[in-house]
C-alpha cells in the first residue's frame, strides 16, 4: 500500500509498504484523511527530531526512520478484534498515542507523559499518510453518521487544546479572559475550544496579517504584537486587570514577555508551544502579580474521549474554517509540506487522502 | 524615643523620634521584640530598594527615607481604640502590612498583593526596631500568656511559609515529598511549617555546612549541592519520581535548574525567593514533565490569623532553634546587620529590643 514516509530533512517519499497486519487486539483501519501539524512540518524541516534514529529505536515500537508520517487522522474499520464494537465500515477516529500501560505516569491515568510516549506518524508502528494502519482497538472512537469524517481529523488538534484548557486550573470559563498567543492551527484549535467552554473574551496576539485575517473571524480581538503593546491592550479591553489566562502557542520569548506582562495578579501562564531555546521568565512579573506557569503536553485517554464527545455533539461551531486544503498524498510535499514552507500562513490545516475520488 | 532608622547602604542610626499618636482606629503597641529579616540585610547592603527615596514616597504612607526599620515584631497593648477588645498589656503580634483596602486585589481578599503595598519597618509609619508603633487595631494579634513573647516574632517568617505552602496546590502534604532550596531562615521557617502539616519528606540543598548542620537537625535529608547531583538523590528517596514540590528559598539559576531536575511529573515549583536576575526555565524540564511554576509573596489576612493560630496551638514543635542570638537596639549595627555581614551561616534569627534588661 502507499504511504508518506520520512526519510531526512525535506526528504519525504511516497513509498510501497506491505498493508499492516493487526494483533489480536488491534483493528485494521482504512485511513480517509489525515492532517499535516506543525509538528509534522519541525519533523521536515529540522528533523529527525522526535522521529527515532537507527541509533535509539523507539523504545516500544523498535522502529526508526524512514517511518510513516502522520498523526491526525480518522477512517473506517476493516476489521475489528473479536468480541469488539467496532463492526467494519464503522467510521473512527483515531486516537494516535503509543504509550506503556505500566509506567508510573501511565498506571496514573497520564498516558501523555508515558515514559516512553510515541505517536503513530512518528514513533513506527504505521501512520496516517497511507491507506491503512493497525491500531488498538480501544484507540478508535467510533463517530456517528452525522459526524462528517473530511472534518473529524480536527478532533485531533482540537484534543491537544483540550488537554491545555483542562488543566488550567480554571472551572468557569464563563468569566475568564484569556489571550492567545500565536494564531496558528494550535491557536485557533484553542479559540474553538475556549468558544465551547463559553469563554467570556478571547483575545489573540498575532504577527502576520493573514493569519490575524483569519482570527478576526472568530477570536474577540487580535492584535499585533508588532506595533501595539500587547499588555496594555490587555488591560484596556479588561478594566486595568489584565488577561486571567495566557495560552503560549508560539514558543518564543517576545511573546513569553508580553504575555507575561499582559497577565493579570495570579493570572495562568500555560505553555503549548515547542520551545527551541530556554524560557527567560520576567521574575518582577512572576514574583509581584504571584503569576503561574504550565505546561501541557499532548492529551489523556480523558481529553481525547471528551474532545471526540464534544465534536460529535456539535460543540466546535465554524471549525470547518480550520481546513484550507484538500490534497492527494502523490501531491504531499509540493502541495504539502513545500507549500507550507512557502504559504505557512495562508494555511491551517491542509488534509491529505490516499484517495483519488476525494480531492 | 529611640528607633533604628535606615539613612542609607550600611548606614543604619538609632534616633531620638517622636512617640507615635495613634489615630482613632489604632492601638499604640510598645514593642519587645523584633527579627531582622533577609530582606533588610539586603535593603542594609543594597538598599534603598524597597525603601521610597524622596522622589518617590510611599503612596499611603507619603514617607520616604530614613524610616524605622523592623517588620518582624511584637509587644504589649500601651492603648486601643474605644470598643476594641485590646486591653492594655495585652501581648500582642503584630501583622506589620501596610495595604489600601480599595483596590481589586484588596477587595478579593489579596492584601498581599495590594497595588500600594508596603510594610512598617520599610515603608514609613514607623517599625519594629524601635520602643512602640501606632497601628491599625485589627492588625494586633492577640496572644495568650502561654506563649513566649520571646519567640511570638516568628510568627512573621513562618506566615511568610504559610502562605507559599497554602498557594502550592497541595491538599494532603501528608503522602508529599518537598526539596528546599537554601536552608537559610526562610527555608527553615518552611520545615517548621511543612512539618506542622506532617510533610511525609523534607529534603534540603545547602551548600554551607554552617546551614547544612542547623537544617540537618529538623529536616530529613540535607544535600550538598556542590558535589552532589541533588536531582539524583532526590529520586533516591522518592522511588525514582522525584519531589512534589520544591520551594525555593534562595532565588539563584543553579538552584532553580536542580530544583527543576529534582521535580516528579507535574510537579509543582514554589519560588519565594527574591530575584536579581530572571529566572531561565528548562524548558524541555518544563513541558515533558507539565510541571507549573508559581511565586508567592509575603502572606495575606488569612494566612497570618492561622500561622497565629498555629503557633499558639504549639504547632511549630522546636521552633526556638530559629532564634541565635539577642541583642540591644544600640548594638543593631555591630552586633546585628554587621555580625549578620560577617557570620551569616551562623544565624538563623537575631532577635533585636530597646529594653537594656531583656539582654
Amino acid at each position: 500500500m502507499k504511504a508518506a514516509q520520512f526519510f531526512g530533512q525535506r526528504d519525504i517519499r511516497v513509498v510501497d509498504v506491505p498493508k499492516p497486519e493487526p494483533k489480536d487486539h488491534e483493528a485494521l483501519v482504512a485511513i480517509e484523511w489525515c492532517g499535516i501539524c506543525g509538528s509534522d512540518l519541525h519533523e521536515y524541516l529540522i528533523g529527525p527530531a522526535v522521529i527515532p534514529r537507527k541509533e535509539r529505536p523507539h523504545p516500544l515500537t523498535g522502529e526508526y526512520l524512514p517511518v510513516t508520517l502522520g498523526h491526525e487522522f480518522c477512517g473506517r474499520i476493516v476489521s475489528a478484534p473479536e468480541g469488539s464494537a467496532l463492526a467494519p465500515g464503522q467510521a473512527v477516529m483515531i486516537d494516535p498515542r503509543i504509550y506503556c500501560s505500566k509506567c508510573s505516569r501511565c498506571t496514573a491515568s497520564s498516558t501523555n507523559a508515558c515514559r516512553s510516549w510515541g505517536f503513530k506518524g512518528y514513533s513506527g508502528s504505521g501512520g496516517g499518510f497511507s491507506e491503512a494502519v493497525a491500531i488498538d482497538a480501544n484507540l478508535c472512537y467510533a463517530l456517528p453518521d452525522s459526524v462528517d469524517l473530511k472534518l473529524a481529523v480536527l478532533i485531533e488538534p482540537l484534543a491537544v487544546a483540550w488537554h491545555a484548557i483542562a488543566i488550567s486550573e480554571v472551572s468557569d470559563w464563563t468569566s475568564k479572559s484569556v489571550l492567545i498567543l500565536g494564531g496558528g492551527p494550535v491557536g485557533i484549535a484553542h479559540i474553538y475550544v475556549l468558544q465551547a467552554k463559553r469563554c467570556k473574551k478571547i483575545l489573540v496576539s498575532e504577527p502576520t496579517s493573514m493569519r490575524a485575517a483569519q482570527n478576526k473571524e472568530i477570536a474577540d480581538r487580535v492584535f499585533n504584537p508588532i506595533g501595539e503593546n500587547v499588555g496594555n491592550r490587555c488591560r484596556e479591553l479588561t478594566a486595568g486587570e489584565g488577561v486571567d489566562v495566557v495560552f503560549d502557542c508560539a514558543g518564543i520569548q517576545k511573546g513569553m514577555d508580553a504575555g507575561m506582562d499582559a497577565l493579570s495578579y495570579r493570572g495562568v501562564y500555560m505553555n503549548v508551544a515547542g520551545w527551541e531555546t530556554q524560557m527567560v521568565v520576567p521574575s518582577s512579573q512572576m514574583l509581584l502579580k504571584e503569576l503561574t506557569l504550565k505546561a501541557s503536553m499532548a492529551y489523556d485517554d480523558k481529553d481525547f474521549k471528551e474532545t471526540v464527545d464534544a465534536f460529535v455533539a456539535g460543540k466546535f461551531n465554524g471549525v470547518e474554517r480550520m481546513v484550507t486544503s484538500r490534497i492527494h498524498i502523490d501531491d504531499i510535499t509540493s502541495k504539502g509540506f513545500e507549500e507550507l514552507v512557502t504559504n505557512k500562513d495562508k494555511h491551517i490545516k491542509i488534509m491529505v487522502t490516499t484517495h483519488k475520488d476525494k480531492v
